[in-house]
């Protein structure tokens, strides 16, 4: 049910013919009650018409609606580009009787073309129209690109729930215009408190699989809470609508890792015992993103030369975060294969669709985890075959 | 003739049994009259144990000979593998008639086994009595471990010569125990000189390619000069052979580009008008590092997008380098894909060994240049295949 899971919203999603597949692709979020909400944008210094658009709109409104668009990203074009985005907020708030600062825009596809507005505004129409409490599930096929298949998560408390959908990108990280996520909750939030919520659970999860340390120019969650559920505030419910809100984002997270392009095995780097957080999410990234350590995972080679040159090597304040080979421990899948200086020797047998690579630094008590695809051939193939 | 190219030097190869393949494996330079010499070493917090040693021994003396093994890289093997490490500059100076500390012992291959101390010392008395001046070509194949072919580079100035060889690595960044060369010159220089000179032209060079700024274990680059050539000192001969060795250095490392497993293109990435040469380095090599370039030049796609993408997320003090999408310019092989903040609607055709891709930034003056070489298939292939 994704972003209809909780109550008091509506979802649809249409084919507008923007994607040459014809596949749906354009989805719409309202929600029925007014809403409070917050979003979290790339930090690319390059950055799409409408992260730019949405982001000005966030400043001056909360938002009641969420537009998405897949095929093209509206990145890259200009003054012209802003103009389109803005154009879709318009139209979407005359359908559904908002302000266009109610309304956030997303795109996600192409670099470089502008949009077919003429194409897009049929399609925002047809969805204002096909709205409906149970079109969670079609919207969040609307908003995918390359992606095998939809992400949908849910998670509820007592009396509330929180729901979401979310679309891949190319590895994990960054393909094009990249990952998109949409979560909404019948909780009631104050003006002001979403953001403060979505920080730390986006931290948690897309952040930890936007691999590269990268960002597209498109990247964008966006989070709205209505109030519908009806429950009461206190400490205990807020609490679990935190940890909803994280599990939401995880599940997301983690669907669009496994359906990684050409993705075989889901990589689970855990690094404790660093210097300190910060240090420990650097040789995370670090390892998660090597290329030898990838490769090796695809051929489920158990290869800890690659992971210690890796993690020796994760640049930290001009210089690589400390770490000392004598104090290293490092383990796949549980089995430790070095340790006290020199390989243990154990050779683990690697199967399945996940790995676990742990290395415990003994240096202090930072830790940090990340998740990862592999990479494969048909990673490689896929992206050499799609074209600007 | 490399490394014997320059009067005065003597190399050889000699298979000692540590490559499986039972190709050669160990190789040493030797200078016949007493030289001056510096190293470079790997920035790696996991470091080799010859890379210990061999610190250990420039800090005490002047280099006179290097012994090269490859197969393994004596790399996480504590200090059994610095022992191993000292036994071969024992063997060689023992040989050679030179004290230990004057022996710089360079390894590459496998991280993890201790090195076949029997092979290899038989391997080492071998290679000794096979020393001469003809022998630059065949040490130039004992270094070699995953390398199509050698690499080997001369440059000469009025009456003096520079010489060298190199190993390369996985793609262009490293692979195991990745990136080693030796390089000489029969010009004469005092004791410190190398040092000043040497670091100038690594960092125009092999460290330009160490893409991922990343470093392996083992990394090595060693310069030894000898003054054989019986030149005279002053101020224009000395600025000639700053050249040579810079020209000898960039040969090697696009050597080591071109020949990167499953490379089919060589990437070159200039970055003009940043705000600072370090900004500038950092946009280059976030580009030239980016899964999604690489593979699209596999695929000969001008893919701008995936440039921009990567440019605007170049990792710098915590955020991202300066970069301003309306005041960039992008080119493929001379021909501008984007200007003015929007695609020119070029699509330039891509061929050929090499891809020159520039971008200017139009913010300040900073420059940095990058070489690397595409990701493909079968450098997945090759590195899955390949196990501990």
């Amino acid at each position: 049910m994704s972003v209809t899971a909780a109550r008091g919203f509506e979802a649809s999603g249409v084919s507008a013919g923007i994607r040459p597949s014809g596949k749906p692709d354009v989805a719409l979020v309202r929600s029925r009650e007014p809403a409070v909400g917050a979003a979290m944008w790339t930090q690319n210094r390059v950055q799409a018409a409408p992260v730019t658009v949405s982001r000005a709109h966030l400043e001056v409104a909360q938002p009641q609606a969420v537009v998405v668009n897949a095929g093209v990203a509206n990145a890259a074009t200009g003054a012209a580009g802003e103009e389109d985005a803005r154009a879709t907020a318009v139209a979407v708030a005359g359908h559904l009787g908002l302000r266009p600062e109610e309304v956030v825009v997303l795109s996600t596809g192409v670099i470089g073309p502008r949009l077919p507005m003429d194409s897009l505004l049929t399609g925002v129409a047809s969805a204002a129209a096909a709205l409906s409490s149970d079109g969670g599930d079609v919207a969040s096929h609307a908003i995918l690109t390359t992606d095998a298949g939809p992400k949908t998560a849910v998670a509820s408390g007592d009396g509330f729930t929180v729901g979401g959908m979310a679309k891949g990108a190319g590895m994990i990280h960054p393909r094009l215009a990249t990952m998109l996520a949409v979560v909404t909750t019948d909780y009631p939030l104050e003006p002001g408190e979403a953001a403060g919520l979505l920080g730390p659970a986006v931290s948690e999860s897309f952040n930890r699989i936007s691999v590269d340390g990268d960002c597209s120019t498109n990247d964008a969650v966006v989070f709205l809470a209505n109030g519908a559920s009806g429950v009461g505030r206190d400490a205990r419910p807020d609490e679990r609508l935190a940890e909803a809100l994280h599990e939401v984002c995880r599940d997301l997270a983690r669907q669009i890792v496994a359906d990684g392009e050409g993705a075989t095995v889901v990589l689970e780097i855990d690094v404790a015992g660093a210097a300190s957080d910060e240090e420990a999410r650097a040789i995370a990234l670090r390892v998660a993103t090597s290329p030898l350590v990838k490769t090796a995972a695809f051929g489920r080679d158990p290869n800890w030369g690659r992971v210690l040159a890796a993690a020796g090597s994760a640049p930290w304040n001009g210089g690589f975060a400390q770490l000392d080979p004598e104090r290293l421990r490092v383990s796949f899948d549980g089995t430790d294969v070095f340790s006290d200086g020199a390989p243990t020797g154990a050779v683990p047998a690697l199967g399945g669709p996940a790995c676990r690579i742990e290395l415990a630094l003994g240096l202090g008590s930072g830790t940090a985890g990340y998740l990862a695809s592999d990479l494969s051939t048909d990673y490689v193939r896929l992206n050499a075959e799609y074209t600007t």
